[in-house]
């Protein structure tokens, strides 16, 4: 199902950011249309790194929302827009206390995983401190695990934890972590450990919406 | 003005914990009565990793809030909570878009720039990757002037900054620059490149919530 928008929603994306990934499965989640604009992170010193796109995000990264004139940045705010504007199929519970509970999910992922082992940071300790590259895959692994297990112990312990991260409709929390497994997946981490993580990622992938987000599923994926 | 609550708010803190700050100076505008319990992050090997802690917050950090029974984790999802609880001296603004610019310019702190530079991250780099002092030192620069640069464009170029971040009043985005303004000033980064950020930090420390939730200010402060 796709609801037509009055003007239209475009995706600075690129297909392994996991940032935009997050985004994309709010867009699909929500049923509405959107249009993917590709950023090559990589290719030529990086596309976000060009005048025009720094114009529009002067942090150079993925992903950009453009929606009726507003320039957004940032993967959680943006999301937090999309479920004001579009409050079908919210992404966040009704109570308080729920959504701060879904958030701090959320940011566990998105302030103390993510950013530490982004692109940017990887660049600066290849080029920067000379770092080898399997102390680079450690430094990954290390800050995924250390995020993993605190985001386990809160979701195992927890009686507000169903099918998803909280209840049994996906939600913010389950947009950060998905693609926190892809790239978890990606360099090798064993997800033994993290049982209850194991099983949200299942829950979510048997739906179509976040299918459609994978970045494999993306026009620029390699 | 202390609004008195019914089931009291209590904040795991730490003084130069700029998470932490963030929520002290929140509970201050808003003029709530919070008790303190300091965690001192350094001490004995850090008392976030003591048993009786890391069940209240499995992620090891500070802060923690307690109220009516919830135990909340997250600075910003914290903060979200108490917008929402007490909403007097309203923390983000009323429209969708402006809500969405100003989440977006906490996060490019919360999430973008001191993540990478919170404790845990600085001793993994001097203990696991034998860091010496001077480069450790210039990996946090390096990391706040990357980010203030971002933020200085986003704020110089927008009619939507006002005296504060985003119109005339503080609000989430302030509380998330000056505790890193103050982490700026601690590593001695030269501050000359934002003048923005400068004007809004005297408009912040000119008010006395900010002053209160000072680090120097609280009963920890070494």
């Amino acid at each position: 199902m796709e609801i037509p928008v009055d003007d239209g929603i475009v995706l600075y994306t690129y297909w392994r950011s996991s940032a935009a990934y997050r985004v994309r499965i709010g867009l699909e989640l929500k049923g509405l249309a959107w249009e993917a604009r590709p950023v090559h992170l990589v290719r030529d010193g990086g596309e976000q790194h060009l005048d025009a796109y720094r114009a529009l995000n002067p942090q150079q990264q993925v992903p950009t929302l453009l929606h009726e004139g507003h320039v957004l940045t940032q993967s959680l705010a943006i999301l937090e827009y999309l479920d004001e504007r579009f409050p079908q199929v919210p992404l966040l519970p009704a109570d308080a206390a729920g959504r701060a509970r879904v958030r701090a999910l959320a940011q566990l992922v998105a302030c103390d995983i993510h950013p530490i082992n982004n692109l940017r940071v990887m660049q600066y300790l290849e080029r920067s401190l000379q770092l080898p590259a399997d102390a680079r895959t450690q430094w990954t692994l290390h800050w995924i695990a250390e995020g993993f297990a605190a985001m386990e112990a809160l979701l195992a312990n927890s009686r507000d934890t169903g099918t998803f991260c909280h209840g049994d409709r996906p939600g913010l929390a389950d947009l950060c972590l998905l693609p926190q497994l892809y790239n978890a997946h990606r360099f090798g981490l064993d997800l033994a450990p993290y049982p209850t993580l194991r099983r949200i990622e299942a829950a979510c992938q048997a739906l179509d919406a976040f299918d459609r987000a994978r970045p494999e599923n993306q026009p620029d994926a390699a």
